[in-house]
């Protein structure tokens, strides 16, 4: 990895040979909790459920709910108890997706190399499942609240920093901005809004969410607020640096569809290059934050690499 | 009222002359409350936070958080530890009102006499409005947990019934179900379904949420929950009577229009006359569920017949 490459101790110390290899055990193991927390009754009409499923196991990376899990283990939580909260966090980012990706908004056909999920279902169906999934976030949440009272408050303001990230003031907030500045000449404030708020919100939702369960210090969670939001900014400037550069059948999609939508991105506006550079830079601030939790955030550390590291 | 000139003491116990006008000032005091619980700061995007506005405040009759915050009154609640998840179940039953109206839905321009969110606000608006409803419905809810540990924890378990009756075991289910049968043939169990899951079960949550709020014993909470179901059943059948004998202006929408789409409904089935007894029927078994709570449940009994009595 070229980050490595350069004379940085602090990146160096990060990695492992055999990370790739635990990540995807790891995105496999939260497969595992998503399937078993999403419903499969017999008492449900089926094809709601094989929408929900659809799109859930359409192949994510999983980094939300791995986030959200680390930054609990930073606190030294017992990850069983924040289980709910990572799945409850993917299902809201595949809602998003679903309906996201809808004819009345962005209207695409594929998404992560798969039909979206109202051509294979119709978009009456995709509305209704995106909703379900949204709920179902809340239901999985709310079902099962620890009983001890302390680990019971935390929980509740986890799920309320979740609730507020996913809402008007964080994602949805910025997918109506986004969606209000389709085809319109955008400044640098209304892109940083958008990736803050369309992307960045959840992410930084998922390490805090994670430490607040948890019990975190004010300082802990500060480290760990920062680090997500350094790590979201550079996961939006990768996305749209891959846009350019990337490899269709890595990414699953078509590339060149900011410069076809006439998106406003990083890249567009510093070029690639110097896109690269910040995603550089935030990746080692990020990194800083989180060293003084020592071993216990090795995972965080690799997956921030990675992130910024990505093909696909 | 048809109702009082029939031999029943029970009901004729229960009607009040200034009931109209108390249900009235109750309908703007819970317009107030959802005022004051909807979003308006300066930071989030002005246009989500009107179309929000726009479907909460078109003028339903706030029957699920009226019946919400009377039942915890039988039970002897403060009023005001549920007023937020009174609010919260309006919020939620007009997001499904929202996206039920959309074009990939059923398509309907006009909603109590205004244009419905998609018609003003456009299709992709509209879908992050009702979206941002349901998020926001569950913001409300857990950022107002009471603090006393009794309260906490009877307040999350009628979170847990809310979320429960609005997801896909509730009227998630319940629309899919309806949506799936459109322009089909429907029996009578399908029907059934339709309406205790699309309808019902939001309506049975706001009992049994208040109630369960209020720390109901099983024996209380069984009463609602019996009131809930009945009530709900007849708020659906003199809605599918009113589309065929209703008046338009006072309904605020078009009649015909289960006949023009083909909808199998119980005056369909049974014929009015014998869809105006079923009402009766379940009124009078629902009045006799609550009657043990004494003058606690007037308002709640009053509120029944005028559900059942309604010309729009």
């Amino acid at each position: 990895m070229e980050v490595l490459k350069r004379k940085n101790l602090i990146l160096v110390e990060w990695i492992r040979m055999d990370f790739n290899q635990q990540l995807y055990e790891y995105i496999k193991e939260v497969d595992m909790y998503l399937n078993e927390f999403l419903p499969n009754e017999q008492e449900i009409p089926d094809v709601i459920v094989e929408a929900m499923h659809y799109s859930v196991s359409a192949g994510g990376k999983r980094l939300r709910p791995i986030l959200l899990i680390e930054a609990a283990k930073c606190i030294g939580a017992d990850k069983n108890m924040v289980l709910p909260l990572a799945s409850a966090i993917e299902m809201i980012h595949t809602y998003s997706l679903i309906h996201d990706d809808l004819p009345a908004m962005d209207n695409d056909d594929y998404r992560r190399g798969k039909l979206t999920n109202h051509k294979v279902f119709g978009e009456g169906m995709a509305i209704l499942a995106g909703d379900a999934l949204l709920n179902y976030s809340f239901e999985i949440m709310i079902n099962n609240v620890p009983k001890d009272i302390d680990n019971l408050r935390n929980y509740v303001k986890a799920i309320q920093e979740i609730a507020k990230a996913a809402g008007i003031k964080g994602m949805i907030g910025g997918q109506v901005k986004d969606l209000e500045c389709e085809g319109k000449t955008m400044d640098i404030d209304t892109l940083n809004y958008i990736h803050t708020h369309k992307t960045g919100a959840l992410i930084r939702a998922s390490l805090r969410a994670g430490a607040i369960a948890a019990g975190a210090t004010k300082k802990e969670l500060d480290a760990l607020t920062i680090y997500g939001e350094k790590l979201g900014l550079a996961f939006q400037i990768v996305d749209d640096v891959l846009d350019i550069i990337g490899d269709e059948k890595k990414l699953g999609k078509p590339v060149g569809s900011d410069k076809n939508n006439q998106k406003i991105t990083y890249p567009a506006i510093y070029g690639i290059e110097k896109s690269k550079e910040m995603v550089d830079k935030l990746l080692k601030e990020a990194l800083q934050k989180i060293e003084p939790f020592g071993p216990k955030s090795k995972f965080l550390g690799e997956l921030g690499i990675f992130i910024c590291k990505r093909d696909h």
